[in-house]
């Protein structure tokens, strides 16, 4: 089976790696689309996507390229030459996936997208698993290994976060411009991507989302006091015919499983109805874990496997009440204004390291959210924490 | 398609309930295999396997009898009546999955077993996926939640290893005759079963196994004091044509992933060559997680979906280099004879809690175990453990 591969960057070249080391299955890169200036890298390379197009022996288009022009146009032009295609670009992907599946019905090809959620986990793949037998009423969990690493390594090396992220950054683990990890949209789009397969149905990026931009030293050395370790988690659960979504810090104690991922390692948990409680832990990025994960699409593809559920975009509505409860705000506004700002949910202030530390509880993440960027307006550098609850 | 349960005790009964409940999926059970005394209690009930071998219609065998005899010799005869056969029986799988395949693929139908190693995660369908791209150098993990409840519990609420397994004999998560969990036999049947697969080769029942009868309060405590937390573990690596695998109490950093896992849950691990580390988490046994992992594959058989690797049966050897370390040995046997027996490897002596705590390193797991045997003629109560390498 013919591929062509859409960018040959990090991932992409990762994916020509795999494809020429595999055994025993007969699949092959054709063409590789690439900017025109870097044609003299590679034999297979052109710079026309018109040239893999109209090859008809091109069955999967590999989409490697990330961004969001023009990868969208290329999916849409090659499942429209009925190209199956696997992308790993969430970006894209996120913001087109109802568009990408209705054409790919149309025109009777697959499109698929493991390596973008969770990167090499085979998150998608198990999630897809759980839903033939199960309703999924949870999923959460570490969806970027950048802030997980700055989370990990701020308190590994009792270091400020710009010491940290700057690391980061020459470790290439963090982009130069670092806000899609840090103010958490990259795991926006992994968590709208998730939830609305989860949950079978549109869960749009109207979410809240609060990075970890804000967060020091203080922070974690806080929640250090109460044997917690901070994570950026995204979560989204569902009751019914309501959900609801939500990317924020959250505080687990040390000995819970979510805590205990290190360095630039996902963890993806989801809760279904008999089978309980499954986490997956993986390389989240790379090069050869996120090709592994994109090429495990392509031989699903070439083995005529599809556990992928038929959307059935049920009607779910937002309940801003099923992700609440206790909250801990960093601020050094105005006691006054904060005590007036959250009312009865106020609780109480511990002074820790110099820094005030409110607790909020009970609180819905929606209101918590909404408060604390009314906050901001005073307070731009506050913090905020979700405290998670204590499995049994 | 129609199925036939054999065996409806907890399992087979979850198997019946989840097939019941599935949704745009036309999957029945036709017959139910059990005693004649319980006849009565299911109309689909019959004590004569000849009749669900002699009904045509019935694709689907699902053997959740347990034990050998005569699930051995059902699961034979499913097989060469040309059906399906699903099992959970990981005693009967670990001794007869060689005759069991060869029996399958002669007779052109499948013999497939998720739920017969780590319960309701989805463990050997990953390992097979992983196959597919990688060669898996190592798998490990906690294969068995009645001994991870054990320990768990003693460290929670802080007793000896009597108090806990007679509750946990109570909560049903132990047998009244607990020796196949706390010895390791039920781990050694799943480490062969998973091993096998990781590996492409026969790996047989022979390599070492110590169990945690012999473990005491202060085992726990020494471990904490060293911030450590005991698991019981199952390990396989392999390196080219060599192999080694066995089942021991292993000391985890409390930070580390294999310490969080709490109560009776279980966590099953591989590393392959692209994808590296990936972690399973999930409910190891109980009713509805199982019988999850038994419908996973009748669903699997029904959408001709085939991951399976076909077995290779390359030739491994077995090299006792492989696992190996430092270990830590509670004796109260002559510590003369304990230098002796462990020469160069003995390293140092700690007292804790009134007991002696020899550290030997570095010393094979092959040979440890060896010792620790030819010591327990001297010292019945001693127990030892695997200290993990810390995860960089």
């Amino acid at each position: 089976m013919k591929t062509a591969i859409l960018g040959y960057g990090t991932v992409g070249s990762g994916v020509g790696e795999i494809i020429d080391s595999l055994r025993d299955i007969n699949i092959e890169v054709a063409h590789i689309l690439e900017r025109t200036e870097n044609l003299h890298k590679h034999p297979l390379m052109c710079d026309d996507i018109n040239v893999i197009l109209n090859d008809d022996e091109v069955e999967v288009v590999v989409e490697t390229m990330g961004g969001i022009e023009p990868a969208h146009s290329f999916i849409m032009q090659a499942l429209q030459a009925k190209k199956h295609v696997v992308s790993a670009n969430k970006a894209v992907i996120a913001r087109y996936m109802e568009e990408f599946h209705a054409c790919a019905k149309e025109n009777g090809v697959r499109f698929l997208y493991e390596a973008s959620c969770g990167g090499g986990i085979p998150w998608l793949h198990n999630l897809y698993n759980a839903l033939r037998i199960d309703e999924i009423d949870e999923i959460h969990g570490i969806f970027n290994g950048t802030t997980n690493y700055i989370l990990d390594h701020m308190e590994k090396e009792q270091a400020q976060f710009d010491v940290i992220l700057h690391k980061a950054q020459e470790l290439g683990y963090a982009e130069s411009d670092p806000s899609a990890d840090i103010d958490g949209y990259d795991i926006q789009n992994k968590l709208r991507i998730s939830a609305s397969i989860a949950f079978e149905s549109n869960v749009p990026l109207t979410f809240p989302v609060f990075g970890i931009r804000n967060i020091c030293k203080s922070d974690i050395d806080y929640a250090k006091s109460l044997q917690k370790k901070i994570k950026l988690l995204a979560v989204a659960k569902r009751s019914q015919d309501r959900y609801y979504a939500a990317v924020e810090p959250t505080m687990y104690a040390e000995t819970q499983t979510e805590a205990s991922v290190a360095e630039n390692f996902n963890l993806t948990c989801l809760h279904g109805e008999t089978i309980g409680d499954l986490k997956f832990y993986g390389q989240g990025a790379g090069k050869l874990p996120t090709a592994n994960a994109v090429v495990q699409d392509i031989i699903d593809i070439y083995a005529g496997i599809d556990t992928q559920p038929v959307a059935k975009q049920k009607e779910l509505r937002v309940d801003a009440s099923l992700v609440s409860g206790t909250y801990i705000l960093r601020s050094n506004a105005d006691e006054a204004l904060i005590k007036e700002l959250f009312a009865d949910a106020y609780t109480k202030k511990d002074v820790f390291d110099n820094c005030n530390y409110y607790h909020i509880t009970p609180i819905s993440s929606y209101l918590m959210h909404q408060k604390a960027a009314e906050l901001m307006k005073t307070d731009g550098n506050l913090f905020f924490v979700h405290v998670a609850e204590v499995e049994a």
